[in-house]
């Protein structure tokens, strides 16, 4: 793992934004940069101090698992102890990320230093980390890796068990069942099976319907390993397809490889769901693409880049994105 | 359901607050109000008016679901068009949740307004339908319960399955996809279970770790049905206790059992902690009961009230609480 590199890139976006100091909370974010995986912390960091704050569930678990990083155990909210230890550090500007930050939260951050330092100490950064975080080194590539080989793998399974008259929830159960007891930590997010006219929901949870004799099964799932995620959604077909349902699915293919193919270092993101969209147009189907036609992952399911239309944001080596 | 009596509920608690207008964007604050099960919603009220901002993935959904409530499908960010439709309606000031409201999320609120409309028109209020949400009604309590019997349901499942060697992940899976099986739409939070020393892990996750011939078993897992969630943890013993193992489970019964029969309207959540913390600081364990004594359970598995240490809200009547 590749902590310092993480943490210098972390100082290096905190003074190119103009900041002498920077309050991480958001989980995954702090887990980036420290390693730590407790449902509690705040971490910051000031020339080149690293302090991660959590509590006393977790006195064990963070000096473990923080790398290069100095643990304390507060007794208040962690986020009042970060912001004091700051002020006592004579911080000035301290950037924090507006998007994961509740107002209510803020106001404690404020409560927390002197009133002389209030004014301008708290600049709001946008996904300063999220930022970072788009762009994956080799230990999260592997893991990711590890997490796709492993949802194919349960795919591959699931192809020899479905059959018509299961209920959806019970094809949900079955792959979740596989899925735990080849190692996943959990499922990525909530499991989609939507079967005959259900697959048409591009968010249609699991329900009582049966799987039919014919027609589309669509199964959405992905699985966690070592806090890294995947995220696949195939659509298969039961008994012979009609005529119609072959050209949709068709098409439906050719948008994803065409995607796919378009998805390089330096193309825009709306260009890869451009490359997408193109087809289903020419199919006269894009009518029916409401959706957007990926985004990246890795600790958790929606990250940074968006493939959607009109996205201007270029791809980078290291990227990990799904189609 | 009674959403009719919700919304009065929600209506009285802004007319309280001094607001003409409320803004609620917590996903289990909307559904709450609504019914609205989507994962993108905004929701407003002005006037006795109820309106629902979401997308067009959830068109029909919306209008299915939402329960005498004008469905709104936005192009815009669920935020923005909500805030925009009460500039419109002359909103003076508009109740919003800092708890649940980013800073950049209210940003963008500000932005959605007329430049003269901006300045005090958006209220900080904390929790305002949280707490709304922590006496629950006939229906709520209803499918709590039904929840809580399915979690009941496996668990005397769970005692014919357990032996020694299998994996507490093996455990995991097997309940889960029992849970699965008998209608749980998802478990209600990573299932816990922690065999031996590890049952001393107050958030051990299910690891590799082998259940042992004689020593401790810790199960923690709740299920959803319908929304509603139930949260159970129950620890059992494999093999024969050593002396010393039956005085601290039993430490612990009785700490359990005396909190519950304080659990009545009217008592301070303080005092039931207490109850729990004075039976274990008899038997001179209260230095390991680092955990809170419990709280309360609905939409989401920590609602309020928070059963702690020096908790001073009293019960009411239509809580529902862990212990």
């Amino acid at each position: 793992m590749n902590f310092k590199a993480r943490k210098r890139k972390a100082a290096a976006a905190a003074k190119a934004a103009g900041v002498d100091g920077l309050l991480v909370t958001d989980l995954p974010d702090a887990r980036y940069l420290t390693g730590f995986t407790g449902s509690n912390a705040a971490w910051v960091l000031v020339g080149g101090r690293s302090v991660l704050f959590t509590d006393g569930r977790y006195t064990a678990q963070a000096k473990a698992e923080a790398e290069e990083t100095r643990v304390v155990i507060a007794k208040k909210p962690v986020v009042t102890a970060a912001c004091e230890w700051m002020a006592e550090a004579r911080v000035n500007r301290c950037g924090f990320d507006a998007a994961h930050t509740t107002v209510a939260t803020l106001e404690s951050m404020r409560k927390a230093v002197p009133a002389k330092m209030r004014r301008g100490m708290f600049v709001p950064l946008e996904s300063l980390i999220a930022r970072l975080r788009e762009v994956k080194d080799a230990y999260e590539i592997a893991k990711i890796r590890a997490a796709a080989t492993l949802g194919c793998k349960l795919f591959e399974e699931m192809l020899g068990y479905l059959r018509p008259g299961l209920t959806e929830t019970e094809v949900a159960a079955t792959l979740e069942h596989k899925a735990r007891l080849a190692g996943a930590e959990a499922m990525s997010f909530e499991t989609i099976v939507a079967s005959g006219e259900r697959s048409a929901l591009p968010h249609g949870r699991a329900s009582h319907a049966k799987l039919p004799k014919r027609g589309f099964v669509t199964m959405d799932f992905g699985v966690v390993l070592d806090g890294y995620m995947s995220d696949m959604t195939r659509t298969v077909h039961m008994g012979k397809a009609r005529p119609e349902e072959r050209d949709v699915y068709d098409a439906v293919l050719e948008a994803q490889q065409s995607a796919v193919l378009a998805a390089v270092p330096g193309v825009a993101a709306g260009a890869i769901d451009e490359a997408a969209r193109s087809v289903l147009r020419r199919a006269g189907l894009d009518g029916y693409f409401t959706h957007s036609t990926g985004h990246g992952v890795g600790l958790e399911i929606h990250e940074g880049p968006r493939l959607a239309a009109k996205q201007t944001q270029s791809l980078e080596q290291g990227m990990v994105i799904t189609i």
